[in-house]
């Protein structure tokens, strides 16, 4: 399923990693009971992602088109500050969270699934995305995951940072 | 998992694409919990495909033997005018949609999952279904998606119609 | 997935089918949420087989070894009138329900996925259980379905009885 | 699926099986609705594995990091006593329940997914992990079940260890 674009990348600058919620974090389904409320689904395995960037130095930030309060809570969970909801703009969202966390596109990895994203992955040094995104989404991601969104597609997205990074050894360790 | 009847069809004259709900725009679960209230999963890629009907110049409507409050919460979120819940005849429902949008059967899609669409399978111009059908539908369906219902086969769909109506570049080009 | 016992069997006498729920009925995940309601998911295409069935002559029970108001509301829904819940031995409730209804066990379907059916399986005529039963189930079934329960199995279950006993085109007549 | 480690190991000697939580008896999806409440999804076939390590004489314990009141409910309606939520050490807490039970590594079975497993799956005298787990933890695991978490992989892990210790056909005898 993976597969890198004709110019192959490498996130060996990333230091900030910015990502889609919906088809991303979660698995793409929303639902509603017939009170209104939303259910959002998240992977437990994506949960320890944010900390196993964290030991590797690498940021995780949110940028959602959409306002859930579950996704604040699960922000808050994670021990996620930077949290982007109801965004019209991603391009200009992730320009300003660039310039917030004083970084250059090239250190700056986008996470995203549908064409709503496309104009943040272009800016982005690495777009990546997963396997139930968009087909124009998929032609051109430099990465994409194995594992679907809200399936560990997060998780896999920061093991694979790490690796290339030389730092996925040294962050195993603390758990052995 | 795409085939085409005898009589190959294009959605080359469609104008309006008439959708089930149950098993096209959710999974076809149907979840209740211990107090009664249902719960209904939609698409996140689903959610664009309204927006992106419209661009092209497509109306979409919805059209379900089932009532449904989080139907009516979903169609108003995604901008759907055009809703009947209730039905206990889609053939008449369907007629009476076409006439209200002064379109002749050739200019209309149906698309549904289960015997109860059968009808209006029929009587639209061209009949699409899902995967997750049933085996009599299936094999009465103009054209069926890989997504199932839910998972982004009303997406699928769309772009499927504006892709053969030679539309959907220019409609991409707004997200670029 | 299907397959025949070694003495081959046929579902043409079957005038009653008694199935399990959980696994059965819904996919036999058990849900709850944090304050203790459970939430239980059924599939739309089970929901017109018991209407098949009856078309075909048919009647249709429940017979399950937990209670669930979510089954109740269910069983309600789809016009069931037979229901047990919180049976502690399926087999003496198979045989209230072949006295009530004045069957042989020869005229009776079981459908279930787990240890606790194996006695009313092997008491029925024909036992009939999911590609997600425990695999002493699948050793012991006459039939095997290709959906997985909640996905569509009972549906299944029913066209290929009225298939057998010739009553399947009369029935789908009806919705054509 | 199923892999056995350089040094073969059996589960002869077993006789309590500890296990994690999510991504194990739950599917490791995390869901929320918009009002706070965590919903779990356990499986009905994973519902019946404690009564029949029961049978076979064998004990089961949860061991979390997390803290649910679903948990807890879902502990007390299968019967296990021995729930221990909440761990920041699951090493040190597996050392307890061996103390309380009176027992040595060779005869406890940890199963686990994630890497705050890995020490806990080291010190028991079996590592069990499930196809969902993290590739690092697949890796260090004695034996990985066909099923998933959450869709019967403690079932198949009892009866596992029922099978190789000999006692799968008394207990079964119970059911037919």
């Amino acid at each position: 399923m993976k597969r890198m674009s004709e110019h192959a990348v490498s996130p060996e600058k990333i230091k900030l990693l910015v990502t889609d919620v919906d088809g991303i974090w979660t698995t793409g389904r929303i639902e509603y009971d017939s009170e209104g409320h939303e259910i959002k689904s998240f992977s437990a395995l994506d949960g320890l992602a944010v900390k196993l960037a964290g030991l590797g130095g690498l940021a995780v930030a949110l940028l959602s088109a959409r306002e859930s309060d579950v996704v604040t809570l699960r922000a808050r969970q994670l021990g996620i500050d930077q949290v982007i909801q109801g965004s019209s703009d991603k391009k200009a969202d992730l320009d300003e969270l660039m310039a917030h966390n004083d970084l250059e596109p090239g250190e700056v990895l986008f996470m995203g699934d549908d064409l709503t994203d496309l104009r943040a992955m272009r800016a982005a040094g690495i777009a990546v995305t997963v396997p139930n995104a968009a087909p124009d989404v998929r032609a051109r991601a430099d990465w994409i995951t194995d594992n679907r969104g809200g399936e560990g597609a997060v998780r896999e997205m920061v093991e694979w940072v790490l690796r290339d990074q030389g730092l996925w050894e040294q962050v195993l360790a603390r758990f052995i």
